[in-house]
Order: structure tokens, then sequence, then C-alpha cells
């Protein structure tokens, strides 16, 4: 109810700056009104981008490391360098990405229903339909007992837009299931699945859908079940390419499905493969229409790289949503006063922070680029084989070399060279990760490795912290997310408020109940 | 330039906003007369808040461990209760501190000319002068070669403006200093003293001068130079409290010194004992007249609790900075209009995150209730005695209960029952804390206690992670931070940008060059 009053003034701020037009401001105060007059402008094409796991140390860190990278003089001017032989060299600072240049910046707070550090699915019900549920729920109330209609199927049945779905994970995950599904859980991914289909949507593209033929392997085939229902499915890249605005219903599914079906990790991406953005573009080209258009586009491996506390795959993914937004922004350049952009996160993931222990005040973020391969593919094409063939700590190290920079030994200064206790701690995680069967962890052991396999994280938790970035957790944190806004109706996502109040402005500048 | 550029076109679209008045729109357009035309008020009476080492995890950690203490439901609702068990107990959210309602939130970006983990120095710097210069330095290139004015001095002399500066620190600290001296180095104490003499501002209060003497304590006390000069210095309460405005000038040192001379740390405070919202009461009173008045008001402890990684002491030292800004904004009440309120952080401190690897998506902030003292008294009055006394780790135990919560036995289920790698932990920091030497560290114990008494540091780690909270560093990080606005002229603080774009905003809307 606070919020509701907080957004109240806010859009009555909007609206007070109106006030020198005499006569008409008596009119615009009305905040029921602010789409239709004052100059508050209702937009007709809408991008919803979600960053998972995306706050502000994620995009911060992404263009401190882009300005790092670019920056001859970074490590010569950092704090630990004596006065004398810095030289006057003076850091150029952040490289922002293009969202960060947009004129409103605004701050989401993500809590749920049961938690300060709430899920992806109890989030985006609260982006989506402006109600907070607990964290695992999808569009239903705590109790069970009420089902919330959302953002996209309101614009899809009382406006006429037609509707996007993007996700560089699975399309029935939580994040872009929040814009068309209704389930107490978001492990029903079956269910989540024929929502997806009854939903009518336009135009879905993605990662490939989890239990397509429900948990039992017995089910219909989602697929089937979509084709039958007339949309259009494709598998590869070249199918994906010939579709067209002239395709009424389609699902694009990414012909490089990588770790858990979701598209490939940015940083592991092939020469000429489709990235988030091209999907974003084939996206705008199938669902432009007279009437309008609503698209979420979901960043979702932001949130699975931080999940991991794989520094470098969080960086390199938030780069890849810029980059999906940029395609956006010259969409918006074409259709002035017609288009907002909201570029926001549904939480933050892992505690990532710019700074560490060990490092103090320095950093060294272009550090990050040694590393060639995120920690998922290296899982799945390295540690698979080494558990396979017993490969000694010794031949691991070359690849840990080869594809981390980590290395055992090295020119003077060459700071990726491991101390002796970073690798301890490598020998002790590689010993684990090769170990026949898992013994039950310790408390110490719980916080250092989390669920994951523990050379990986320990790898990147290395190289993290030589880069001058942590983590503190495996999970989501509590920090309030950013909301960032241009076109029309952008005003109104200024100030400080309850990530429902996405929903209330959004329904509002849209008109829709 | 760039920052300048995007300035500009917040600025632009603030007036756009008038557009709707027709022709006044077209004069509107001009940056330069913001303050005199168009609908952005030039305020009379200015308050700055800077909250040291605040930033979003500081005041939403603040406001979830209200919300936490409040809320009966708070541990029932935790996702890791069954859903069954938890009855639709439903989380109440955060209880949001004043100034998280103000109307207007934007962010600024903190690195310095030399890092992206910036020290108060320079970045106190940027907000006072709209200069980025290195870590250390005080309204000084980085080469030397120049000295910049800061917004108080002109204030001072081109507004006739009363000056106030207040902070829980030592008032020739870092942040206070930026708004009145001019030092290659903050550790330049003495000479930062004598510049607070000649400002000639008429309010100074807080903690206790450093080097008063001078380097070598050769020199002629500061305040013995300050009364020369005019100023009233006091160090008693009961002397303060008589300060009125008939006093011209004046200096008002805390009566309860702490740590390192600077105010005790709000959850230290003794009943009756004042805190930093009655030396900003105090201030306004002095202060208030025709002309209008600046005042900057430092929460410096919170930096000093987030580099100990005392998570309580940083949400009690939170919660005082905002019992002050209240202060503020009762006086706003009766000054409408013509006072602006900035609530702000130079940079954030610790690397500080709601979630901790080790409680996953549960956090237990009611648990930081538990704590009674902040570690640095904590230190004073007992870890002191313990190495004097050869205290026992027994006894010293039956201290931390009482004073931290934390406990080797308790009833079942009592979250602040120690485990026994959590108990491993507290002896060898205890261990550490009583050597007669200190070995040098190696690069574990380094991060694990960093500069602080291993066993205290130790004792809040344990406390934190119980609680649901980490920190990453005992240094500043790259976070950016958050800037609320209130008042004449908010609005101009939307928006996501550099730190030394709120001097820019400052002086356009006060009109200073």
């Amino acid at each position: 109810m606070k919020r509701l009053i907080a957004l109240a003034l806010a859009l009555v701020m909007c609206l007070g700056f109106c006030a020198c037009s005499g006569e008409e401001a008596g009119e615009g105060t009305n905040p029921e009104n602010v789409n239709m007059q004052g100059d508050i402008k209702s937009p007709k094409y809408v991008f919803l981008f979600i960053g998972d796991g995306m706050s502000y140390p994620q995009f911060q860190a992404a263009a401190d490391y882009l300005g790092a990278l670019a920056d001859e003089d970074y490590e010569k001017a950092l704090p630990s360098v004596d006065y004398e032989e810095r030289q006057n060299a003076v850091l150029d600072g952040p490289k922002d990405l293009s969202f960060m240049g947009f004129p409103v910046a605004g701050s989401a707070v993500t809590y749920d229903a049961c938690s300060f550090a709430p899920d992806s699915a109890s989030t985006a019900t609260s982006i989506a339909t402006g109600e907070k549920t607990y964290s695992g729920m999808i569009n239903v109330s705590t109790d069970g007992s009420q089902s919330f209609e959302t953002i996209a199927e309101k614009l899809h049945e009382q406006k006429g837009f037609e509707i996007g779905i993007i996700s560089s994970v699975n399309l029935n995950h939580a994040t872009p299931a929040a814009f068309y599904a209704h389930q107490a859980s978001r492990n029903d991914y079956y269910e989540i699945g024929l929502e997806l289909i009854d939903s009518d949507f336009e135009y879905f593209a993605g990662g490939g859908l989890k239990k397509v033929t429900g948990n039992e392997g017995t089910s219909e085939s989602l697929y089937d079940l979509a084709e039958k229902a007339g949309y259009k499915v494709t598998f590869t890249q070249a199918d994906a390419e010939k579709v067209s605005a002239d395709d009424e219903k389609v699902i694009l599914i990414d012909e490089n499905l990588a770790d858990d079906d979701a598209i490939s990790y940015d940083m592991d991406r092939k020469e000429g493969q489709w990235a988030l953005a091209d999907y974003v573009e084939k996206g705008i080209e199938v669902l432009d229409n007279e009437k309008g258009f609503f698209m979420m586009c979901e960043g979702g491996k932001i949130d699975w790289a931080c999940h991991a506390n794989d520094a470098a795959a969080t960086v390199t993914d938030t780069l890849a949503l810029d980059a999906a937004v940029q395609k956006a922004m010259e969409f918006a350049e074409s259709h002035k006063d017609e288009t907002l952009i909201i570029v926001t996160g549904d939480h933050e993931t892992g505690g990532l922070t710019i700074g560490f222990a060990g490092t103090d005040y320095d950093t060294y973020l272009d550090s990050l680029a040694s590393q060639k391969i995120s920690y998922a593919l290296y899982d799945e094409q390295y540690v698979a084989a080494y558990k396979e063939n017993g490969t000694s700590f010794e031949d691991v190290m070359k690849d840990v070399e080869t594809l981390f920079g980590l290395k055992i030994k090295g020119e003077e200064g060459d700071r990726l060279v491991l101390t002796e206790y970073e690798l301890e701690r490598l020998k002790a995680a590689y010993e684990l990760t090769m170990a026949e069967e898992k013994p039950e962890y310790t408390q110490e052991q719980y916080v250092l490795y989390g669920t994951y396999e523990p050379l990986s994280v320990t790898i990147t938790h290395i190289l993290n912290n030589k880069s001058g970035i942590d983590f503190t957790s495996y999970s989501h944190t509590g920090l309030p997310v950013a909301v960032f806004a241009d076109g029309a109706g952008a005003e109104t996502f200024g100030g400080y408020y309850d990530n429902t109040d996405i929903y209330v402005k959004l329904s509002t500048l849209l008109d829709v109940k």
C-alpha cells in the first residue's frame, strides 16, 4: 500500500512538471489518465529486458572490465603503485554498457513472500503481475487460491499486442514462464510448457523446453503439441533464419544447446552461432505490427554464471544482454515516441563484489580475459574426461593454464602464477572432484564448493580473487536491482520502489486492467 | 565529457516535462537557467548526507533488519521451511528508512583516478568539486598542480550561505575535509585542521581533531588556534547544548569520544548521549539564516564498521544516519520549496551482501540484534583485558555469549549455538589474538582477519554468517552508490551518472561558478 502511494506520488510528481501549462495541469494530475493526457506517452512497442541475477554489481563489473581492458594505464595507476612510479597514469574508468546511459534509472526491491533473497519465479511474478508470492511459485497466490493474469496476457487480449518471449535458458524456465504460466511450482515444466502453447503468443525463442515429454517421459511431446496448435517450431539456425513476419506463431529453439539445454554461455559461442541479440532482431521482424508488441527478453545465464561464481561468464553474458538491448535501441530510433525499453534484473545472484579482501583497493579486472571457457563447458568437455581417465593433477594444470591462465610457474610479476595457498586449494578441490565417492561435505566444504564441481569452482574462485572480484553465495541475495528506462513513458520508472511497481507502472502506462 | 552530455540531456529531459507550456518551454530548455526558470527550483537550504561506505547493501540491509525484527512470521516463512509447516506465513518485507521513500533516487559511479575501489578522499573530492583525483588526495589534481574550490567554499563566498560540517568521525578526516581542505595527502591532518580554521565556516560538529598538535606533537594546538581565530570550541555536551544562533562560529567536539577519537558507534551510545541527529538539530539552530545554508553531515562510522565487517554496527550506524536525515526532513516541512535534502554514499565498503553461501536462500537478520557492543568497544573494553590477564577461552566465551549471543551449548534449534567448525575458527582466532608476538600472516590468515583483532573479527564474521550476511573485503568496493533526493531541485538527481555529476548538479542548481 505504501508502495502504491509512493507510485502515485511519483506519477503526480512527473505530472507536476506540467504545472507550468496552467489549466491543463489540473486535468493532468489524475494518475488514471497519465497515459492519455499530460506529457507521459503510452508506448506502442515495449521491450522488457531482464538480466536474471543482474543487479548493480553485475553490469558495473562488466563496464569496469571493459574499461580495464581498454585502458593501457589501468594497472600502472592502481593504489598499490607508488606515487612516483605511477608517473601520473590515470584510470580511464568504466566503459558503460548501452543501457547504463538511459535517461531514467530507478531501483526495485526484490524480496518475496518468504525471503529477502527471493527466487526467479516469485520475482518474475511480481514484475509480470504486481503480486508477491512464495519463492518457486509462478503467478499463483501463496495459498494457491488465486491465479494472476500477466501483463503479457493482458496486452495480448485487451490491446491486441503481439507478444515475444526470449530467453537464453529454457523457454519453460521460471522467468519466461512468469509471462504466460500459472503454476504452484516452477518445477512443473511440462504443465508450464502446455501453458506456453495455450498462450497463443506469437514469438518464443531461446533454450530448449525442459521435460518435453513430462516427468515420466511418457506424455506427448510439447513440441508436437505446439505444432498441432499451429506453432512453427524450428530447431536449426537455418530454419530460424527463414522465419519471417508471415509466420503467425513460432517457437525457435537454439541449434547449439549447451548445459541443461540452455543457449551456450556467450563466451562459449562459436563464430556464426546466433547470440541473444539475433533472437531479438528476429523477434522484432516477426512481431512488428500496427497494434504494437511486447517483448520480454531474459539474459538467463547471467544468473547461472553467478550461481557458479564464474565472474568471466557473468561479465560476458551481461555484455550479450547489452548487445540484445542495442537491437531494441536500433528499432526505437526509427520508432521514436512509440517505443519503451526497460532493462532490469529480477534479483542479484551470488553476492558479486568488485573488490576482495586479498587485493585490498586494487583490482585486476583485465585478468578475467584469460578465462577462455565457461565453468559449464569446462565441466562437460574436460572434467568429465578427467574423471573417466583418472587424469593427473599435472595434466589438469596444463588445461587450467591454457583455459584459465592460472599457472604453477611463470615470470616474476605474473599475477596469474598460483601462490602456495592457492595451489593447495586447487589440489584439495581436484582430489574431491576425482574421488570415486563424494564425502558428505563439512560446513567449510559446503561454503567452498556449494553444489558445484570442486575443481571448476575453485579455479573460478581463484581467478576471480586474483582479478579483485569475489562472491559470497551460490544463491540469490537481497540487493535491489536497477531499472533502466528509455523512450515513451520511461520517466515513470525513476525512484526507489518495490518490484511489483514495475507491473503497476507498465499497466498504468499501457492502460490495461 | 560523456557524463556532462548525459547530465545536460537529463536536465533537458526534466525541462522537457514543461514542453506543454508552449512558448515558455523554449526558454526553459537552456540548462544554464534551470535554477531561475522552468519548474526546477533553486534551494536555499541544502542538506547533503553522506553515509561513508554506504551503498545499496548497507541501507537495504538496515531496512530488511528492521522488517525482520518487526515481523513475527519472518522465520516461519523462510524458503527452507516446508510449505505445509509454513501455514501461509508471509514475510512483511523491509521497513524502509526515511530517505528510501524520497521521490528521487539516482545512482552515482564512484571510481577515482587510480581505482575502481576508490577511497573517501578522492570520492568526496568528486562530490565536493566535480573533479577526479587519486585515492588519498583531497581537492588537489593528480599531479598536484591544481587545487579545487569546493561547493561549500563557493556557497560561502558567492552566496553568503552559512556552512555546517558534521561527522561522526574526526572533523579533519577525509570526507569532512573534502568540503574545506586542499591537501595532497589525507594524512596531513594538522594541515587539514589549519584549513578547517581558515574556512571560516560557521558550524563544525562531531569527532575530535586528529593530530591536534601535529605529527611531532610540538605544534600549537588546533583547538587553541581555532579559538584565536574566533571559534567557540566546546568539548562537553552541556556546553554544546548552550551553543545558539548567537554564536557566530563554533566547533563542537563530542564529549564521549570513542575509538580513534570518533563519536562512539550508535549501538554503544549511552542513554542521554548525543547522537548524530542531535548535531544536525543543533546545526540547524546555528545555521538558519535569511541567505541560506549548506550542511554536510557524514555518517562516517558506517564505513568503519564495514571495514571491520561488523554488520550489526553497520546497520545501527546506518539507522543513526537515517535519524539525522529525519531532522532535516522536519526542517524541510516548515521550509517547503526552499529545502533540498540529498542522501548518498561516497563508495561501498566491505562488499556487504544480504545472503551467504552457508545459508542459501534463508536469512536470519533478527539474529544481529543479539550483538550488544561494537567490535571496537569490545576490543577496548574486553580484548585488551584478555591480553593483559591471559583470560582463558572458556571465560572469553562467557563474554561472547553475553555480548554477541554466540554460545557453545544451547537449546535445540538455537541458531546461535556454534557448530564445530565455527568453534574451531573462534579458537584459532583466540590463539592468534592472545599470542605474544603476531606471526606474519599467511594469505589465508590475511583474508580471514585483515588488520583486525582476529578474535573480534571472527566473532562478527560468524554472527554475520549465521544471520545470512557476508562481506568480501576489508576495503572499499566498486559498487555504485545511491543518491536519494527530496525537495527543491531534487528531480535533477535521478538517473545513473558519475559521482562528479553530484557537484555539477548542485552547482548548477545553486548557481555558483
